[in-house]
């Protein structure tokens, strides 16, 4: 059979060195033939040496020139391209058959968007591509008539569980509930009281997966699952009361799915991303990923238990963003952003991550979603009012 | 549309009665067009008057008139039939249209032979078809043409699991192990030593599930779990090496099944029987089935061990019959009945069932099945084996 080309977007970062992990493991079956990176030419240029894609790009346009020098001198003869458009086009054209779309923040929203305009396979890492353009996302899918597989490992459990992967309707599959797993984070079991002065460095210590500073936060807050039950209702075009938060210290069931005659489906395994990604790849097929299997009765026990919405207030904010419908979800986002920036720089105590991102929902009405371009505008209107409102809240 | 007719083959037993409970529940969707019982034939007159089937049947031919005569009284009218004969043509008959096959024991083998061969939709729960005549089993499916769906919660639940529900290959659909959880029964924990004097009202006394003092004894014994695995192993197409049983005390994620690419996929629910059965007569499709929807987080924990299967021997009987093949496994279930109805009436300690079970497979070495003829004289011959085994160790 001929291997699949696959086009690795966001290849040096985190998701996308463990899709290459798995698709190292299958060399007859995937080949990586584009590779892109943000900023990071001597990553992504060994990334070339040793999977020999037919295509490197760098989204900087300004370091074309030197990721063009670091393959000769590594003696890799692959095409070379920078810039947005570059990445567009890529993913549109002849090089590949699936989009691992892993690029992080609004970034990645106009090559996701590309992706499913083509018509190719579309691995979805890309949060924002959901979160802040679920309407875009869905026509551009519509339009390109390709398939769309979650790779969160929250949606890629969710797909396991459904009946098809993303059944038209979850009513007609008999779907009651998604149920979200969160660890509950660093500061799970504290009160309000105790969170008034945690630091950034206690914030960022997650006790099951590594993650970067960023999301740790937002796994503190339970943003971070406040954006994926946004993501997971344009996913899988659930209403907001269908999908609930269930926190689960041990971080081994990753979602759940309850059906209307009582059942509930559940997806299990170790927090490793390669697991949902070889599944992403081979569906409807499976192969191996190199995660090793899971032993339960080592484990012992898993625990669940309710989030506790009033001290942790960012997963209720997600809700109400979902309510208000609309651009909403995105401003949650960029306000989210500014919010954990400042958070993470000193300037904003934990707690006040929430008030920051309320007032902002508060202070700008949701707008219905028409283009990229103004959403992109919203976006970056969130955020100025964002630092307008801390650079007040700090004074 | 038009009500799906089902035969109900046990319609006075738990199973039957759970089935019964959920078509009352969808009345134009299900219609119960045959009621079958052994001898209650009280209990099957008045379902009759409840359901109205076209047909009842009573399996002794002795008690046609006593039906009739109940029936008449109750003023319903339907026809009456008696005798294994009359089972088996009525469910490769023109009265129904899917076979619940929920006769105990080996009474139900031609039955749910019949209804395999005649192409309806078989909801099995009749364990010994699986066990004892897997084969013919497979050769009545295979000259159907149906499909067939089990209703036993655990294999309900791989079911659930698998993709398509029994793919046509194990390996094929990307599956590494699929997994039973056992209670671990009443008395999980014990040692040897503790277990030597247990009685049969303390091996009865189930945690989670209530059931019959037959498999009430399978499950302390782990039997019920050994005969299973064994039927996992014929539903499922499955390698002995490939089905694991975990001891799960809570009884609440009822199978498991392990891909190659380590997800875990789980079913959950309470231990209610109508989940399955609501899930098998809708298949593909989904409908309420009265159960109650789960909280885990009110359940707090989920618990796995490995079993003790030092203790509990009969496990491993299961899976040495299964290595033995051919006719092993049915002779593991007939010294089983035996052993489990001495131990019930206080003739053999409770460790000792498994030294019984063991004697008569040393005694019995496999033969391959051809027919049901053969099949049931060697179930007499392992009854009389086991008898007389019973007799010396008893003396």
């Amino acid at each position: 059979m001929t291997p699949q080309r696959i086009a690795v977007l966001g290849a040096t970062g985190s998701i996308g060195g463990s899709a290459l992990d798995v698709i190292a493991q299958h060399p007859g079956r995937y080949r990586a033939s584009v590779l892109s990176a943000h900023r990071n030419v001597d990553a992504l240029a060994e990334l070339c040496a040793r999977f020999r894609p037919d295509l490197a790009i760098i989204s900087d346009p300004a370091l074309e020139g030197a990721l063009a020098h670091k393959l000769a001198a590594l003696g890799v003869d692959c095409m070379v391209a920078a810039g947005p458009v570059a990445l567009e086009q890529a993913v549109a054209g002849a090089l590949c058959d699936t989009v691992l779309a892993a690029v992080v923040g609004a970034a990645g929203l106009n090559s996701t968007l590309a992706a499913a305009r083509s018509g190719k396979r579309l691995l979805l890492a890309n949060k924002e591509s959901a979160v802040c353009a679920g309407a875009l996302l869905h026509a551009a899918l519509r339009e390109g008539g390709g398939a769309l597989l979650p790779v969160d490992s929250e949606h890629n459990a969710l797909f396991q569980c459904l009946p098809g992967g993303r059944p038209d309707h979850l009513a007609t599959a008999g779907v009651r509930r998604l149920i979200l797993t969160a660890s509950g984070g660093p500061f799970r079991g504290r009160t309000r009281g105790e969170l008034g002065h945690v630091t950034p460095a206690q914030a960022c210590a997650h006790p099951n997966w590594v993650m970067g500073r960023k999301i740790s936060v937002d796994s503190a807050t339970l943003m971070n699952k406040g954006l994926e039950v946004i993501e997971a209702c344009v996913l899988f075009g659930a209403q907001r009361a269908q999908v609930d938060v269930l926190v689960h210290p041990q971080s081994l069931v990753h979602a759940l799915v309850e059906y209307v005659d009582g059942a509930v489906l559940a997806e299990l395994g170790h927090p490793d991303m390669r697991t949902a990604l070889a599944q992403a790849l081979a569906w409807p097929e499976r192969t191996s990923s190199g995660v090793p299997f899971l032993d339960l009765a080592a484990r012992g026990k898993l625990e669940f238990e309710h989030p506790d919405t009033a001290t942790f207030r960012c997963l209720d904010l997600a809700y109400q963003a979902l309510a208000a419908g609309g651009d909403a979800p995105a401003i949650l986002n960029a306000a989210n952003e500014i919010a954990v920036e400042a958070f993470l720089a000193g300037s904003l105590p934990f707690l006040a991550i929430a008030d920051l991102i309320e007032a902002v929902l508060n202070a700008l009405p949701a707008e219905s979603v028409r283009t990229v371009e103004s959403l992109i505008h919203r976006d970056l209107t969130a955020r100025a009012k964002a630092r307008a409102m801390l650079a007040r809240m700090c004074c």
